[in-house]
């Protein structure tokens, strides 16, 4: 087991088989450590420990996530939640903008969308429940939209669209594209410096393994120059004797403390995600969806196309009546049900026996 | 002692004189046991846990709200922080609306009004820094703002104002008033539905110590029906098989999780501060100050005016040469320096001994 081989120890592992991630990770026994070395510093020290803390601490993180996406120190901006980073954002677009969004992409992103003034195209997924990267590219050209948001990964068929591809080819088109990570982020390759993709917000407490309270926006300069950002905190503030002065972009997208115990297990969480990538680990989730998949015998009824490469590394499965979640549940194998739908998630710390004992009770 | 009384237990107080909850309260033991709990049982279960938790957890959290703030259960809203309710909240208002604020209220507040396209009014203190309620009520009637907002207590003078007074007094001219609760919760007394406050947003992580990443948004119908809110997220989709509908309103500031951890802080510092309330021990910080202008010789340094019994339970010094934070620093005193004031803030946890090792300090 990987985990083994990276001395990272996952406790609900032993208890019954998760197959949850897609809802929210598993923080390793080691992140719990160094927070806990932060609880006890800020006991002992209170407001001393942050302001100590502050600078280093910060700095240090922001050099791991620059590491890990492939962008820059001044490009990264911390928040509490994707939600909380998109409706920040969102209040830099002006009234009438036009945007185009996936229709049946994952709420948090398409309901503050739907409830602004913009303009909007709605982009129709296929009959099968995937999106075709061609269709997004042609309705964004056709309608002439000047910002594009997408989910890189699908929370309701575990899509894994083409972002790459979609950047390259509207380029030229000047379409500022966004893209919600937290799918994404710990599970896939991504490289932000060398996409067209103009900003990409996540929450981390899914496959990144933060646990809950953080969230991550990188965002290229081109783009927040291209913005009227409304939102601000004590971030933006440039303190002055007399008079203060706002520092505006990114700064105005983090009001607000992000919790130092939050940051403190995104922090851990990435040393392990950078082991995780030396090795492709991160990747493990993939080849265990396609051990699946193989052995699956209801491949028709999994939401989009098993045959078509594109799942990141999970997957939903029809079930109306209920039938299939029971018998999962029965078996203590965690997961997800909502709208008729099962969906089954794969990471790295789960392993081949995992998908075995996924199959038996299907088969019961 | 009274946290001896309460059986509560402030690690930091053991090794340093901690005068500077006015910038980070500190938290129990007791809270840090009830958040370790949920730690253990997090990491043993994942997302079961967060599943089992959410309803009963959350109910018993806004009881406990409503309880202490006297306002009703449909009021509360979650949200990480004070500036992501205020700018989550903004995105309500019209454009060109017009709103007033204080020149010299906290830059997280005034920072994001004077971002917006609103017709603003800012309101100027007296020459002592001190504001007048009965100006605030003028110049809001005079120029017919719509939205009035304002710190309950000034972070950078320590005065409280009368906002039961201001209140009343703009009840018929039907301006809203939106408060600042963040350095006034947990050390004052305040009713929300006595009040004619529309809405009250806070951080938790100052007076009521519940350590970060938790913060309170309570709302009146009337105010909210008055907005147009544009944010959103999972916690305002009402989940349909077909098509999701959204919960308007209070629903739609509360977008994004807030983290359990942050939240089982606030739930158990919150049993404490019952408790405290009950014995009119949330007011001790205020006598100690009281004691503190007693005997402080250089009493003409002090922002706002000491003969006045406004202040909460913090001051302001003015110490331009830094030579007082000096001193402080020198006997382990934790203060707050900014802008050429030292900060000083007395909790229920500070006790007399604290004062008289202060006014040493200041002597020496």
């Amino acid at each position: 087991m990987i985990t083994d081989t990276l001395n990272y120890e996952f406790l609900a592992l032993k208890s019954c088989t998760y197959l949850n991630t897609p809802a929210t990770g598993l923080v390793s026994k080691e992140a719990r450590e160094e927070q806990q070395n932060y609880l006890r510093n800020f006991d002992r020290q209170g407001s001393t420990y942050i302001d100590e803390l502050e600078y280093p601490f910060k700095s240090d993180l922001k050099n791991k996530i620059a590491t890990y996406f492939g962008c820059h120190f001044g490009q990264i901006g911390l928040v509490p939640s994707f939600s909380a980073g998109i409706n920040y954002l969102l209040s830099g677009l002006y009234s009438l903008e036009s945007v185009a969004y996936l229709k049946t992409d994952y709420p948090s992103l398409t309901l503050p969308l739907s409830l602004g003034t913009y303009n909007s195209i709605e982009i129709a997924p296929n009959e099968d429940g995937f999106y075709s990267e061609e269709k997004i590219i042609t309705q964004c050209v056709e309608t002439g939209v000047r910002f594009l948001f997408l989910s890189h990964v699908q929370y309701n068929s575990g899509q894994k669209l083409d972002i790459e591809f979609i950047g390259a080819k509207l380029k030229a088109h000047e379409i500022f594209i966004i893209v919600d990570s937290t799918q994404s982020a710990g599970n896939s390759d991504f490289n932000f410096s060398k996409s067209n993709i103009s900003c990409a917000i996540m929450s981390c407490y899914k496959w990144l393994n933060a646990g809950f309270g953080s969230g991550i926006i990188l965002a290229k300069e081109s783009f927040l120059s291209a913005l009227d950002i409304k939102t601000g905190g004590f971030t933006a503030v440039l303190w002055k004797e007399n008079s203060n002065t706002v520092d505006r972009g990114l700064a105005q997208l983090q009001p607000g403390h992000v919790a130092p115990f939050a940051l403190t297990g995104l922090s851990s969480a990435l040393d392990m995600h950078l082991k995780l990538k030396e090795s492709n680990a991160h990747l493990i989730g993939k080849n265990l969806l396609s051990q699946f998949f193989e052995s699956f015998p209801q491949i028709e009824n999994i939401v989009g196309n098993p045959d078509n490469d594109s799942y990141a590394n999970f997957c939903c499965i029809r079930d109306k009546e209920r039938k299939l979640s029971g018998k999962l549940t029965n078996k203590n194998i965690v997961h997800t049900y909502r709208n008729g739908v099962v969906r089954l998630g794969f990471h790295f710390y789960n392993t081949e026996e995992d998908v075995e004992i996924l199959i038996n009770a299907i088969s019961s």
